[in-house]
């Protein structure tokens, strides 16, 4: 075992404040030179979409979760207090406020930290997502992959 | 500590991707010759409740419990898009479709593979669930079993 | 490195299953002799608010957010079954019933045992709390705290 670091994260959970508690702490571990891991899972995966549409050829029950499922970080919702996307909208206002950064911008600074991004390549293909449709510069893997990194992790996290 | 790794992983929820994100990493770690622990806590001890009543006694209480509680992994919604199980037989339809196990073989296989399955007799109180209610072969214990596994552990994680 | 074992957690919910959880856990590790640290963020900010009205100078949306969210850990809801305060109560009678502790009682025994708790004062920040809002003798810190915390420990644990 090196002497560096080592923090992984997986992101299971699809909302707006969860992803941003995974982000801030991936960039505050990559800050302290740790080697930082972001597994994204199941609903986690809808924060490396791209928010534009992207044409793909996808079945029926795949386009239905495409359509149902947040197209990016920054159309996740909230996982208290949401009301429709009002309790979002709030809280993005408080983070303007207070110089925050918002999650889209937590993505990117943790691309420049390298963060190493993990799409979870069994979850894409059960809700039918392609990798043209997520950011670039991520990697693909499965679940060994996530144990190899986490086993000699310091800070191992689900989130 | 011996060189055997450790995986530790607290199933508190109750949600069908979420005990199925639990069992897979607690499978994959255990391909990867982990010493593997699932401490089934609060509403996660329903993925390890039998499918069939079981006749025992209870208050009344405990039998409202009982009945608004699913009766095993296969009866759990869904954390997100589940619409009142529609986005459940979705989400089992894909699966079937792309090969993936469904959660109960998935506790199965755990089993097979010596995955320590253990259930919190603490919260099986508070829920009024009895032993017959619930799988053969698991263990039983508390938090005091949960710290002694988890603090040489190499993978620790809360689900 | 000392032989001391570590146990952090981040408690980022606002749940009081989930509350409960990580101060069961966090008291069974002080009880094993851990050092042990409740990291608390977002919604879990709220088990440490003070019960009472704290009169303190706020804008409108600090206002707002401040009576959305619960004051306080015994005013928390279920994560599950919790039907508008009902199934809350329940599991308040049944803990009862087995003399099981409420969370305020959890809280309280955590501070006797030294367990450090902890408020993130980003997070504070972001909803508007203030220190004369929230318990007595807690500590406050950024991430950069936590990472430093749990980088050496033995159980990580993010609920």
């Amino acid at each position: 075992m090196s002497d560096t670091k080592k923090t992984t994260i997986v992101l299971f959970s699809g909302e707006y404040d969860k992803a941003m508690a995974a982000y801030i702490i991936a960039n505050g571990a990559a800050a302290y030179d740790h080697e930082v891991t972001i597994f994204h899972t199941f609903w986690g995966l809808n924060a490396l979409r791209k928010d534009e549409h992207v044409p793909v050829k996808k079945s029926f029950m795949e386009k239905i979760f495409g359509k149902m499922m947040p197209r990016g970080a920054d159309k996740m919702g909230l996982s208290k207090m949401n009301y429709m996307g009002m309790g979002q909208k709030m809280i993005k206002d408080v983070m303007k406020k207070h110089n925050a950064l918002p999650l889209p911008q937590l993505v990117e600074m943790a691309q420049e930290q390298d963060v190493k991004l993990i799409a979870c390549t069994m979850t894409m293909d059960l809700l039918g997502l392609r990798k043209e449709e997520l950011l670039d510069e991520i990697e693909y893997a499965g679940v060994a992959a996530y144990i190899g990194d986490s086993e000699d992790g310091n800070i191992t996290l689900f989130i």
